[in-house]
């Protein structure tokens, strides 16, 4: 797959056919970052479906904050997918390097090591901006459009799935990492975010029953 | 958007456009059906990247299967996506039917039911098969292999939100909808399908956990 056109070339068809492919990349941490992009892209659309709108005069200036907010993200999350399937890429190119001689096995071990933590970032920084996007949505289920209070619980459910999504591929990564004081650090951070990706998703699914009457 | 090419010939970037913009389609049906459609496609990666290797040989028949299963998900829930914006857009055109004449408001009205029942159909196939998918992602997370089973998890992480946004998708259609025996129905239908899908994307959860050495 052809990361330059990533984003800008690729049909839905032949991304699903990449993932679908028995190669490494595109995977889970990619689809990750893509569904938060979709998520950021519904909580946009409910912006769009209630800014101009007389009936959401009181929100308008809030709104279109918030449709600002999730386009930022969709924008950044679609660029992680590429990215994360670089830095994958990376770590696999450091396992293939030569270790013959006893300086080939050190070179290769620190390239190791350098790739992992690397690729831990894309999808971190997908876990942490999907956390970010999740909040966001409570503002859209709480002030958007009621019409689509829908589109703005579906935007919940993915950025949900994105940033448990983007903590598993963070974890498998820190599993072979040797850096003690990095993995400790970062699972401090992925727990966090988990538990406040929790909460608030909770909460969220609360608000949308009683705003859809269902409870 | 064009329906016919939607599948074929729209890039992600287009996709991920046409969801922000104002316009009720497509909105989170459509986006609910293509996460399943993207979960189905991590369960066939992992799939692929089981069969025909020698370590795995003893599941070597049932991965295949596997991935034969995922594909057709895949595909189905892929042509959902495209099957949504129809029947919503179809509820819209009902709406916009003239109601001067005593008749003409019974036309529509009837024309407005009519179309409301058919809408709920696409988000339900996608609860119901995103459900199935659900439960073959536990299978991957079991049998598949282990240097995989981040994308198997990321897949069933997103066949549970595909089915949640399926059923929320449902649920605001019924919202309307003046027969009361086929509202009841497909609310028991929709109350089984969450509870065993939450039920399985539990227990998938403790075996990704345990696999990836996390508890």
């Amino acid at each position: 797959m052809d990361q330059e056109g990533q984003k800008d070339e690729v049909t839905l068809s032949q991304f699903l056919d990449a993932v679908a492919a028995g190669t490494a990349t595109p995977g889970g941490g990619s689809v990750s970052a893509l569904v938060g992009s979709l998520g950021a892209a519904l909580v946009e659309m409910v912006a769009n479906l209630t800014a101009g709108k007389k009936a959401f005069e009181a929100h308008e200036a809030e709104m279109k904050k918030i449709g600002e907010e999730a386009h930022s993200y969709r924008e950044v999350l679609a660029a992680t997918v590429g990215q994360d399937m670089d830095a994958y890429r990376a770590v696999m190119s450091a396992y293939l390097l030569s270790k013959t001689t006893e300086e080939e096995k050190k070179k290769r071990r620190e390239e190791i090591q350098r790739a992992l933590k690397r690729a831990a970032d894309p999808p971190l920084f997908t876990a942490a901006t999907s956390l970010k996007l999740l909040k966001l949505c409570q503002k859209a289920v709480e002030k958007g459009n009621p019409n689509a209070v829908t589109d703005a619980a579906v935007g919940a459910l993915l950025a949900h799935a994105a940033l448990q999504g983007g903590v598993y591929n963070v974890l498998i990564n820190l599993s072979a990492l040797e850096d003690e004081n990095t993995v400790k650090k970062m699972k401090n951070e992925l727990l966090r975010l988990e538990l406040e990706g929790d909460k608030t998703k909770e909460k969220i699914m609360a608000q949308v029953k009683e705003k859809m009457n269902l409870e």
